[in-house]
């Protein structure tokens, strides 16, 4: 079958309304990218060097396509995920990719995966077991092309900011070197993602506190010692462009502690004795304490909240993280967050971006909270919901109550580097359409339509993000 | 830019549902206006003086627009918000508020303003820091004129029955004076809201069952006592027209409690010694009580619950109550309310109206229990969910199960008094492209759809309401 | 008025997107039917006696229809519902039916039984007070032809396998001699439904277990007996051809409880003595151990949770069970599935169908875990939610995240025999009419979507339940 990209794609079947979405799409259609958070590892940039194969390219690194075909029975060991990565022949996971294309069919990977086979490479047939060879041979040929790497397609994209996001420990010494580097004149963003330096029940917290105290020549279990050495680490990401701090957390507790209960837990943590409660105590706390370095130094914070990480001990165990099973969970914002918005939910110039995979928040709290705090964004729709119908329900859920510019704009929040343009044209297209039917609607008029179109993708993500 | 008024807005774009939809409102358009639950104050009615200036009337007062505001920077003090009532120059708060304008687009707030500027005083053009003054000097104008007097927009409004909310201690007098003024011909109905004397964590609590004994002459820890003066000022408001009594709780919970026991609590939530079970549980049994004394008088029982009432500790500390900032909170009624229906359920002529600002439970427990207990109506969507796409959501969520005939109608609940026929409006177009898209869809027959659109604003809230 | 049957009923409205709907529609409109879960009892067929009136076929047994005239006011006696049956004139009971035929106007019940009156009994005008004997007559000659007996109907219908639900220990000789029959061509599987069999807090918990082991011959209190008396119970359903096992849970927690604890707690079972925390403790651990016993044998696992059931006691001890009160809840499977999927998620040919009536698992849980677990199948909409815009709300829930080849295909779930087409006519509408708008929106070609469309009611349906 004939792989096709429809122009009209994502607009309303009205024919009236569709054109009134086309014409506002196609003022924001060539805008430039604003990307202020995702997971491009900078050393692409830097380096600059071919993509190896389209296996490496488009699947195995790719948790939204390769869980796909696990859920369909194919072993993630035979197409190189996570610990198996290189033991796979790059062409027989394209093979596997191919003939299973029909799975992909209305899912939001499909929908960039044509976008990027279509607009970057050419492709005129769908992938299938018959095509796979020929697909592959023709996509490898173009990637030792210089068109076709990673600096040439970022000046393709059009990606005018991109935030990366790293480790707190991180020297950022990549970042540094694309900055200082006159030939290459994107903007490439650290962002501070301090979870396993946060949360006593991370695998990794007790040796990354002694490498953060050590690093900052603190006693390892002085709390006083730990909290500045956290803000010292703010201020390195600071120095190095960052707008904003991360916070992945699979609830969104918060907790104002007095000092010496905090510093009592904290010295537990670094023991390894606290229990569950003290666990989540300590952790609350330090959400509440990532708030107030925001509001001291500036740093958006953004809190990425209800997800069950690695659900399948034994995939974890065999493959590591990131491999397909993240698996969402309620998520509750109005009560969590009462502490930390108390304390500084009105402090000027603070913004705080909540994000979730429970849909159930968008209308009942957080549009309602972006519609008092003047601090609370609205994030975008996030991982399994950053997908067109999913926009749609997103938009309508918190338009009524926080209209169009109390949100983050579009985030990708991608490793996908090739798939970055297709994400964001998707949300593009996806407002066009939103606004096309509330025009149609006699909701809001076309002149307004028009300005809140390029506002979505310029005005309102530069101010979530202070940028 | 214009200000304009589509006269198919909310209609389905498909020219031919459009058609459909647009018959099917104009059978409804002019119909009375019946509003069984809100919060203008009577004594608008009562006095009929003319409305003091443009902020007064579209801003100062409606935590709608006020919080929009407050989310974009604005300090509530200087809107003249709560306590800072009288401080603000009223042509300041407009100008904050005009030149604002563009934050309200495809807010449900956005389109009541539209409706009332255009409908009620013929503007034409958008408010924006331009036209602001020029706006304000027309309005204001007219409202000195006659003909823009609470009463006289009472009736231009069509107003059959307006339903006030009204502390139990309330002497109702001005009510009385409504009903005995031969020159008002309007229903003007008290509505019996206990809540500040059956929760103990109310702070005004202890003073209110001070005030209800005190005035009942019965001792102040005397449940029966305390429950018998209840019932007293139930019947004082019946005897002025009430027809329900409204409930607004954090949770549903419903408790049938031993009368030693609940007597127990009583006697501690007056000496202020209970612990948070025991203020929830008593608050539990309360709503219970409610519920047994509505079976006993025939007051409709509306149930408004899942709101966390002042988020923002300084902001009520500033500015007071209903200043926006109460969030939705999960809400639960299939458990929650099971002892409540367990007693009274099944009882003939016991009507129980459930509210609720969290969406799932429309069709997870409302719809299905409206859709069994004959007491039990399906509460219009209501606050942040009394908009256009929130009403589509709600229709489509809860008619498969339960029908059209379940509901309570419409329920405007605002306090803006001009809003009324706006959100009247939206609801008859709402209800109207909704059953157009199943005429379309051939789910119904027109004929079908004709009557069932006449009866969502008359038989059916006549109904639940008793009216 | 006119009863009518829109050939074009639930497509879009749009007329080219209508068009394509149709046009997928036709393709699969006339295959065969498969009811992979029901509750239709097989005796009707082995028996293939005439119906006996149309209340009994129409209104009586059907809970869904039944409840909406409590609703409204109508006594269950007065219906001849549960205990009560036998106990009203049928004409009596349709006549209180046909007067309330608006209450289900835009209800899932009014569109099967409008679809049922068409197309099986040529009616063509409204039931009424007016139409009630009249109709009531004509549908009572027709049940008395051969070509409306059970058998007839079946081949009518065009249904090619039917599986039931079945107690446990029933010898399951009406299923035997179905399939001894060379008369009855079409396939009646069992379905093993052990619920009263796992949870302690079932009336019948010890009768049953008493049951199960004498028959077994072991010891009542003997855990390894029980759970081996279980596994030959499942064998005897699989030798008479079941296919699955369907498990009813008020909450799908799983627990993989060490032998000597699961055998302490089944004592206490048996005993009695369990106290709550214990009787959940044990019922998780038996829904655990069914997935073990279901990865043994082959049986595919079907759990249905979230439901609170008999929520009126006083309906529920006046009728029985199944009459209209079961109630949804808050359903969560992310976190209560752990303990099983980690065990089972990922063991070859282990199947596990989820249904909830809680929307908010589509995207958040449900779709996810199917998007990774090859074990995990998005069970269709169920109850409440198997009406048309429930399944558009479910389809663009899942689809983005999941696809169309992780589902169950569509499970019509019910004890009314004659409703089964129309359900399965409205399912395939449906999907049509959902496919058609992503074509139209350019998100699959036409010729994918001619393909799923095909698989949904074949391929997909045969993979999920092993036929």
């Amino acid at each position: 079958m004939d792989l096709h990209l429809d122009p009209d794609r994502l607009f309303p079947v009205d024919p009236q309304t569709r054109a009134v979405a086309r014409g506002l799409y196609e003022r924001v259609a060539d805008l430039p990218i604003i990307s202020p958070h995702g997971h491009v590892a900078p050393s692409l940039l830097r380096d600059d060097e071919p993509f190896s194969d389209p296996a490496d390219l488009f699947i195995t690194h790719d948790h939204y396509v390769t869980r796909m075909l696990h859920a369909a029975g194919v072993d993630l060991g035979d197409l190189g995920v996570g610990t198996a990565t290189g033991t796979a022949d790059p062409r027989e996971v394209w093979r596997l990719f191919c003939a299973n294309w029909h799975l992909y069919a209305g899912t939001a990977s499909g929908y960039w995966l044509t976008h990027e086979l279509v607009t970057l490479f050419g492709i005129g047939v769908e992938p299938s077991a018959e095509t796979a060879d020929v697909l592959y041979d023709d996509i490898a040929t173009r990637l030792q092309q210089d068109d076709f790497r990673p600096r040439a397609l970022f000046d393709r994209f059009g990606i005018e900011v991109l935030a990366t996001t790293d480790d707190p420990m991180d020297d950022l010494a990549v970042h540094a070197a694309l900055a200082a580097d006159p030939s290459f004149r994107g903007r490439v963003l650290p962002t501070f993602r301090p979870d396993a330096y946060l949360d006593p029940a991370s695998p990794a917290f007790r040796d990354n506190i002694e490498r953060l105290t050590g690093a900052a020549g603190v006693a390892m279990d002085d709390f006083a010692g730990y909290l500045s050495a956290l803000e010292e680490r703010r201020a390195h990401f600071i120095r190095h462009g960052a707008v904003s701090a991360d916070h992945g957390v699979r609830e969104p507790l918060t907790l104002d502690l007095p000092a010496d209960e905090a510093s009592t837990l904290y010295r537990g943590a670094v023991g390894g004795t606290l229990d569950a409660a003290q666990t989540r105590a300590f952790t609350a706390h330090m959400l509440f304490q990532m708030a107030r370095m925001s509001v001291a130094d500036g740093l958006v914070m953004t809190v990425h909240a209800g997800v069950a990480r690695n659900h399948s001990t034994a995939t974890f165990e065999a493959f590591g993280a990131d491999t397909g099973h993240d698996i969402p969970l309620r998520t509750e914002y109005t009560e969590n967050l009462r502490p930390l918005l108390n304390a500084f939910g009105l402090k000027k110039d603070f913004h705080l971006v909540l994000f979730g995979v429970d849909e159930t928040i968008y209308s009942r709290e957080v549009a309602p909270l972006a519609g008092f705090y003047p601090s609370v964004f609205i994030g975008a729709p996030w991982w399994f919901l950053d997908a067109p119908d999913a926009v749609q329900r997103f938009r309508a859920a918190v338009t009524e109550t926080a209209g169009f510019y109390r949100g983050s704009g579009f985030i990708d929040d991608t490793r996908a580097f090739l798939s970055i343009p297709a994400r964001h044209d998707m949300a593009r297209r996806s407002d066009a359409a939103f606004l096309a039917r509330l025009v149609g609607e006699g909701r809001i008029s076309l002149s307004r339509a028009q300005r809140i179109a390029v506002d979505l993708v310029d005005a309102v993500p530069r101010k979530a993000f202070k940028l």
